[in-house]
């Protein structure tokens, strides 16, 4: 009866990091689209109010970590549950960086809103959509302890690349035309950078997966 | 005695722990220098050892991963302890990313010594020699609990931001000038950010280890 009490109550505070995490993540990928809008849509406003929403990811990283340790040092968790937690501690940490490359889409958002639009966006938003997609999936992935979605994640990033490549070749080709465009244009490469680090932490934290799940280390082996 | 027996072994893993980061901190170090040398010197084969090498990193994170593991799972640390354990599984997914940004400095050089020289490399050797100081200083205040140290860290990159921003006005005068100058110019550019992320994880390090030591955290409230 003691023993199932802990257990009850030791499950459900390993829920709580599963739950405060899926909240992190949700928060994150609504940053992303609403910083991609803000470039889009012109909307220098919402850049401002995606910027102060990053207070709230670095609250719940401080929580979650906290939470971590808690259950670390008055639980002894083992084996499985002892990767899980660690693991939920370094994948806050990715998810608060993915918040920052937000905030710099948003600073660099707020100055080419000022100046005159260079062309319409249309890569970039798929760019953001999938990165964003990975991140929740990285969770998912995560959450449901699955291999093969972790896996599927880490080859995504392919599209991600290919997305920034192209953007890339296709700036190069306004600014070797026409030198007026050189500032703009490095301010939209720095976005589309942005958004293909995103996807490395989400392709990061779906290396870790791998990892808890199989028990052995593939994170320096998948190509 | 058999406690004191326990206590030694305990301490003993706790500076395999220590020790093995400083390794790996040190041959972070050397990998920051060998990529900027491969790039000042034109020297392609020492890039291509530098990408090599990158191995040898990724193999000290996954040992000091398990090694951590293992004493999070038989010794049940409290208190200090568990903060050290899990802030050394946080701070060598930093320092493996670093390598991961040597690594992407090294092809950019592969590349760039295909071409003529665009210029001499001024401002990008300190910069480099700035934020290998940095990566060295926050594992020194990790490993000494040295708050004072870890502020120091997170004002010096500052310096290395500065430097990024002047690097890259400089390439803009380059770019406007001379459209023929764009694609090294963009290389050079994406080799500075590159330095820029590694100060960053300095300064992330360094953050981690002033919560560390004063308990409460401080990581998103220095400007």
């Amino acid at each position: 009866m003691e023993r199932e009490h802990f257990s009850k109550h030791y499950d459900a505070e390993l829920n709580v990091i599963r739950e405060k995490l899926l909240e992190m993540g949700g928060k994150v990928e609504s940053m992303i689209s609403n910083a991609m809008k803000s470039v889009v849509e012109r909307d220098t406003p919402l850049a401002e109010q995606t910027i102060a929403f990053d207070h709230q990811i670095n609250g719940l990283e401080m929580e979650i970590d906290e939470k971590c340790l808690e259950v670390l040092a008055r639980r002894q968790p083992a084996a499985r549950d002892l990767r899980f937690i660690t693991l939920a501690l370094k994948i806050v940490t990715d998810l608060e960086r993915i918040g920052d490359q937000c905030t710099n889409i948003c600073k660099r958002a707020r100055e080419l809103n000022a100046e005159p639009p260079l062309k319409p966006f249309i890569d970039m938003p798929r760019m953001a959509q999938a990165a964003s997609f990975m991140v929740k999936e990285s969770l998912d992935a995560f959450v449901r302890a699955d291999a093969d979605l972790a896996i599927k994640v880490c080859k995504d990033d392919q599209v991600v690349d290919d997305l920034n490549e192209q953007i890339q070749r296709e700036l190069l080709t306004f600014m070797l035309s026409d030198p007026a465009t050189i500032s703009r244009a490095i301010k939209i490469n720095y976005m589309s950078k942005c958004l293909e680090r995103i996807a490395d932490h989400a392709t990061n934290i779906s290396e870790m997966v791998i990892f808890m799940v199989k028990g052995k280390d593939i994170r320096h082996t998948i190509a």
